[in-house]
């Protein structure tokens, strides 16, 4: 199981209350450096990943969703079901989180909600004109009715979610022109590393229940 | 403005970060006295509403329906968009929340949120199986969500919302069967009383910008 060898990103608190992980880091990039690379997708030789603007395309995207993933592996690695989110303005990461359901006992702690209060702190303004958040997983009913809730600009997520996407599955809540606000999508960047690092956690969970 | 005279439920801290609202009270009964009846509906003449059995249908929905609206009440002192929700457990207030947006600028703050996170950790488990959630406006798209992840057991609420209400209005998610956990729906209850406190405030806001 080659993730499971992976360093550790110790990113979060091991304990604490709800959303105490959503505290904003927003004392400079946010980004750390690995001493190995997280998935089976080459890194890209550009530059700095934070100076590559938001309209550069697939590229750029491949960049930000690299960091969702390894966000997805921190969860993996915490036992959690293996989403991560990073929300990106002016071509800066704001937020990043994962999963936390469990160590959180907090049905509501999926990466995206638990990002979107980062943001909302780092920005200091719950309204995120302009930023774009990078998911793994197709978001859910509730994830997808935050970022409405947020204005947030534009969602790029990676694997579809057959069972509970609410952005194109199920739904599609954040382009519902009934609501106040509609989001741009893009869909599958990352999406064979996204699905994977999903069949993986559950392949092994079936394996010892 | 008879709303305004009321005594202030000073149920939450004044600040905080978020979610710090969602402190679980678990020390006893949460209802607390007030010294004037909170709106125009009478108080029933019953004993303690703790005390009366979920499945004795409108008046126990009348009672924690009350409850909800003093916490919309408290929202609507703080300048907030009033709703309030309170989530009962084996006949117990186990969480009660308001929306605090503003206070915390965070657009996933809604009363709901904050009552399942509160909720979670009263019951120390994020399955809140055979609870049921009273709110006083239909919930959003991201509340409703939440709510089939928690696993909830019954939704009540007052007032419907034509714009963004995702639990018969625009949607109904909690009981879309593609999804894994189906919720009552009781709708309707003290749904004059919920409505009158959000147009109260729409007006009172348009009148002061």
């Amino acid at each position: 199981m080659p993730v499971a060898q992976l360093d550790r990103v110790a990113a979060y608190e091991a304990e604490g209350w709800r959303f105490k992980s959503s505290r904003a880091r927003q004392d400079g990039p946010v980004i750390r450096q690995r001493t190995r690379p997280p998935l089976r997708t080459p890194q890209p030789a550009s530059s700095s990943p934070l100076e590559l603007p938001l309209e550069a395309g697939t590229i750029t995207h491949d960049v930000f969703m690299r960091e969702a993933l390894k966000e997805a592996l921190a969860a993996y690695e915490d036992n959690e079901v293996p989403v991560g989110a990073v929300i990106v303005h002016e071509n800066r990461v704001i937020a990043r989180a994962h999963n936390q359901r469990e160590l959180l006992k907090d049905p509501t702690a999926h990466a995206e909600m638990i990002a979107i209060t980062q943001a909302a702190a780092a920005l200091n303004n719950w309204r995120l004109i302009g930023a774009a958040i990078y998911v793994t997983l197709e978001p859910c009913a509730m994830c997808a009715g935050a970022m409405v809730l947020a204005r947030i600009g534009r969602l790029v997520y990676g694997a579809a979610d057959p069972k509970a996407g609410a952005c194109g599955t199920l739904y599609n809540i954040v382009q519902d022109a009934r609501l106040n606000h509609q989001i741009d999508i893009v869909q599958g960047v990352l999406a064979g590393d996204c699905a994977q690092l999903l069949r993986e956690f559950f392949a092994e969970r079936r394996e010892s229940p």
